[in-house]
């Protein structure tokens, strides 16, 4: 069968000929209808994240997948069940993160991730997984289920936020999204109908980004223009930021821009950043106004669970502008394109 | 009567002679036990931080008090009763906060604090407080229930931390305080029956706190040979780190120091302290390992029920250690002594 995938001794994706996998007992066997495209995938190509698997010349890319039972083996899978892979696997020999159901709170050693570091991805017509690893949608989300990662990442990092504000009253008014990518956009969907939003980037008009932030009732804001210590002043101060831009500064200013009581959640890997920076404010801002931080990577079945029930509830009309391009696995390379026009992209190897 | 306090235009506490107060409908009266002493009122008396009653030539000082109710008034109390006054009031026309309850989330410019910031303290022979300002407390505080109110601050701390890890399976083994001072030592009481406790202070032995800390069985680190980024290899990585030291490198430091999904508490209030840091490294980290930072201030009449309960159930010989100084009023001096012999200390006003 034919997979993409990145090689050792070579860069960028490339089109890979592998034999279609058996699945073991307890595993199941996944017809691919859609693999998307995220910043982490370019990283990889970057070779700035993750890695190859133990003793193999080749990476399989895409852990953004949805597919299809094309054996259910002896899993409680029906064939025809569309269904969604999550991305953590055990390293050998597992460990108490893996066995709690908790992957997603493994420190990165203890990991090992499908399509991105140790493990091959998604990108491929066929791929196999443990049952306990796939996520039963329903067949409605055939087309766009390939978002139900994405999406989990920012239910768990959103349930990790709330979480932190959940021993007082706690209504967040307002929201202030950090990065106009599509993870930003998806994010500023889930939160939009529950709170004035704001989502900060750094494009002139016309751009898709601002034209979709438009579409969903959210406001632009150009970080050119108006840094995100100004916002408080020139809007409102958020009570919830949630960032997903890797810049790293945004850890000090996303947090300072909180109203009181106010929860930033961090979705960013920024590389070395040196700064001078005035710690004895941002610590005691943090304090006088209750503030608290989060951290959030990854993300759970239960994340995968919400996210599908939560991309069901999305505007089929937003989810059309947001994935700007769609490439037939044999002609891929326009889902790796990094131009203004796309939003996001994935890579199709089957009709539902 | 007689009352300790800080006048406009002079410095250092002095005895005032003010009226005794009446109470209001709603309010009792309070016969004054003791009153604690804490960093907050040194800040209060080197003019850094809170102020004076609006049109008041002086402020009383104390935040930290037990008494006993000599006339109830209109209120459910009897007389006799132990009590514990909270520190927050309601500025004119109160607000949101008040109305909820949760006066300890109310920003800084929508509160005033009794003996810090705009209402007079508790250092006086009596005292009045509405009803629902006072928490009961068992007659057996009557002698250490000055406690309560710095018990009260970390019992929100911790909270605040824990809720924030309430998402997933989090059994935190391992604590690690910054800062032997009295309220470091009481919160590593407060845990130290529960995980491996290490405690900050920078002092040689032999030292007071530092027998303290011997006493109730934690690790002393001296933070000048062993600093928190290197606690992790030389000790151990803390599931959870309290900073109470207002030291704003800690800010940075004492998460950097937390194993993967751990919590840092901050209570610190320090002053500007710029710095050249890689906020590339602390941002990355963070979302790596799911960690979490809250800051905390003041505390809720929740927060002082249970510290009156965490306060009953602390060794005897452990308080009587900690509690190295209680000087009568008319000799109140020795109370605001900030030498190394000195860990906490309190002002008497009545025997119970």
């Amino acid at each position: 069968m034919y997979a993409i995938g990145v090689k050792r001794d070579t860069s960028g994706p490339q089109l890979l000929e592998i034999p279609r996998p058996e699945p073991a007992p307890g595993e199941a066997l996944v017809r691919t209808l859609r693999v998307g495209v995220d910043g982490t995938d370019h990283e990889v190509l970057d070779g700035t994240h993750g890695g190859f698997p133990a003793e193999e010349e080749h990476l399989v890319l895409g852990h953004e997948a949805v597919g299809v039972v094309e054996e259910p083996n002896d899993t409680e899978f029906n064939r025809g069940d569309v269904v969604v892979p999550t991305v953590r696997r055990p390293p050998a020999g597992g460990n108490e993160y893996f066995e709690r159901g908790e992957a997603d709170m493994a420190p990165p050693e203890a990991t090992l991730e499908r399509g991105i570091d140790g493990a091959h991805g998604f990108m491929s017509e066929y791929f196999t997984s443990p049952a306990e690893y796939l996520i039963d949608v329903p067949d409605r989300l055939a087309e766009y289920g390939f978002l139900t990662e994405p999406v989990s990442i920012s239910e768990k990092a959103l349930e990790l936020a709330r979480q932190s504000r959940a021993g007082f009253s706690w209504v967040p008014e307002t929201a202030l999204v950090l990065g106009n990518g599509s993870l930003g956009l998806l994010t500023v969907a889930m939160l939009v109908e529950e709170m004035e939003t704001y989502c900060l980037g750094r494009r002139d008009r016309s751009d898709p980004t601002v034209d979709v932030l438009d579409m969903l009732g959210a406001t632009y804001v150009d970080g050119r223009e108006t840094p995100v210590s100004e916002i408080p002043n020139r809007y409102e101060a958020p009570d919830l930021v949630y960032e997903a831009t890797g810049y790293a500064e945004h850890a000090l200013t996303g947090v300072q821009a909180l109203a009181p009581n106010g929860v930033a959640a961090l979705l960013g890997l920024p590389g070395p950043d040196e700064r001078s920076v005035d710690l004895g404010a941002y610590h005691k801002d943090l304090v006088m106004h209750n503030k608290a931080v989060v951290g959030s990577v990854n993300s759970g079945p239960r994340h995968f669970r919400a996210a599908a029930e939560t991309l069901d509830g999305l505007d089929a009309t937003f989810l059309d502008a947001l994935v700007t391009t769609l490439a037939d696995y044999r002609e891929f390379e326009s889902a790796f394109a990094t131009d203004a026009s796309t939003i996001k992209a994935a890579v199709q190897f089957h009709e539902f």
